[in-house]
């Protein structure tokens, strides 16, 4: 079709629809800057003359650190991916919405910074503080995946063909799960014990990472998620 | 067309035309770059033991000033998108006026900085002076816009086919609303009140996010800006 | 086919295959922002009036180090390159290797940069542990190239159709090579002597630049690589 | 044509012909990396209450040289943009020979910061040795392009469609022009006076922005560059 060579498609009723080539450009630049930022926190250890394993070592955790968030941002990655394969075009709303899935991604540095810092240094109000202002945090990235669902549900002409509205229905299960759970530990976090919360969260990345090809429908869908 | 195909079209009298593929993936790179960076102004705050959670507060403003500056380079890069879909094509002088624009999106990051290293350590002249800087670099901001719309203006051929002439006139209202309105909010904010002058700047912003798919023709046009 | 024109291919069996535009644009990216970020070493050295030159000199080595580490991430991408040609498609499970590819490539600043320092400030024990944290991180590097041929080479539908099954196969020469011989430099380096096992770490760089483009079949394929 | 589809085009002779997208795509990630680290030398600067304005002034020849370092790199961008329109495929040896033209593109910030240190802190000793310094990197920079020009020159199977031999030929005469004026600057610079070396360095910057489309064939054309 002409028009889509051109990188715009006509208008739908009032709604300017138009290819998401610039808006996956956009998303895979941020994460992959966001990605890789992650390695100007790697540094070589201060050590004096035949320290330098016993220095290594030292920084272990930190390194940990460094390949946790390298995976997370991943998995979100992984997420986008399959979210943007669900649509045929974006609009103006999506694009927003899309600007504030990125606001998630590029922000994860600073509250993994804070919780790392709160369970070496800090105290155990410090571990709670540091627990439940990750879980804000992920609650501010779990709404607008939710957003983008209920939108997609919404307007039906922008689905990818070969993808059912039942599927999208389902997809809103996920963000969904992520705004209570994370909640939960965030309470659980704050109220009870600051690991009880920190093993809710790590839970959660793992589900993320699992289900980031969609769920299935039916109740078997929803424990075995789609993907080889 | 064979031509387009190896990215490259006939020459219209003596006018090279090009795709505008690596503009858009040079331009989504500049503003990922952009908006990534600012991250790097995150810091976990210095505390004592217990300390975190007062220390994440004291430092709610600069939390603030990061969810400004992401917003706002978002709507450039939206005004952008929608700019580059009304040309079927690029050329040298496109390019160069482009380099200018991504340039206003590059320095953002500095003029915010100045603005808040004002009002949290300077003095009213400090204010007022931060205020004109602002406002200088946001004239240099809409300048290239409008030598965008004029030069597509100019040139009929480069404008995508389903792109009206009056369209694009109209867009022109935008960058000249912009140059006009960011010198009056630096005029009375050097003369009059470095508040007055914010709170302008801060209406352009919002005024920009709104009208970012361009305004339609027509005084109704004008008011509700196209897009979904 | 209207399919892979919204980015998307039917599945096959139970594996959803998709096109390889974001994988390449992702990865892309972080090649492109490793590369750019080593520049960020490069300082202008500390020098009293009239004596620039002698404190460019006095940096030479680590301006050398740069010059290194340019070609081997250059190296890497030519090899990712030369990677996603040979196949039509991307699943779930080669996402998630090419992450580990991806992450190889982002830490090796850090492994060279602590190889630097032991050769620099260090004595003999640093050195023999900085040339075993190379290795180590080698072998994290080759094990996902691994990987991903023999995945490719269990998955025979997403080979791209001009790449024959025994190319797939002689290829997974190549890691295992890599995992072999940078294990044994990591060796020679602990119990031996670190230069001769920083010989044979810079020996397999050059190895995987002549063998970029894959290995051919036959006995000859393996000494002369293909490429022009 | 199908091989294309998927990214591969058939061998012709011993080389393998490969599409320019992945090129592409990473050269204009280096460029927009490189052009937008440099905001991050913009640095608000230390004042005293009333004294941001004279603090703003004292800085302006950092933020010149921030403006000159931008437009430099968006200048080498249209000629890398203009460079790849030439070719319809890319093979290893191109591949290689790019990789040596973003190295060029990746130090600049580096002999820019040395000759503006020289010029502000530094006496004529120092001066002379930054203009020299600043010569040999320019001349490493117009090396490359001198060699992929002859490249395509020896390949004509890999020129795009519309390109002639004779096109091909006459912009050889660019980088040859670039390495003997650079020398000579450097050269003028070392010997006679580094003010005069620097007027040098800024013609030829000049020159590449005017050329960045190419020369035409003839004496006229070497004097009036295509391009609107």
């Amino acid at each position: 079709m002409a028009a889509a060579e051109e990188g715009t498609a006509p208008p739908e009723g009032q709604v300017r629809v138009s290819e998401t080539d610039r808006v996956k450009a956009f998303s895979d630049g941020v994460f992959a800057i966001v990605i890789t930022l992650l390695v100007l926190e790697l540094r070589v250890p201060d050590y004096h003359e035949g320290g330098l394993l016993t220095g290594l070592r030292h920084e272990g955790a930190s390194y940990l650190a460094f390949v946790v968030s390298f995976g997370y941002i991943g998995v979100i990655w992984l997420n986008h991916h399959a979210l943007i394969r669900l649509v045929r075009g974006t609009t103006l709303a999506l694009n927003w919405i899309n600007l504030t899935i990125l606001f998630g991604a590029v922000i994860i540095p600073f509250p993994t910074a804070v919780l790392a810092s709160a369970f070496t240094e800090g105290d155990s109000a410090d571990q709670r503080a540091a627990v439940a202002f990750y879980a804000l945090a992920a609650a501010l990235m779990s709404a607008p995946w939710l957003a983008f669902f209920s939108y997609l549900h919404r307007h039906p002409t922008l689905r990818a063909r070969e993808v059912g509205p039942e599927h999208v229905r389902n997809q809103r299960v996920r963000p969904v799960t992520g705004l209570i759970l994370y909640g939960l530990s965030g309470l659980l976090g704050w109220f009870v014990d600051p690991v009880v919360g920190l093993i809710g969260i790590i839970v959660m990345i793992v589900y993320h990472a699992v289900t980031s090809e969609g769920l299935r429908a039916g109740p078997l869908g929803r424990l075995f998620p789609r993907g080889g």
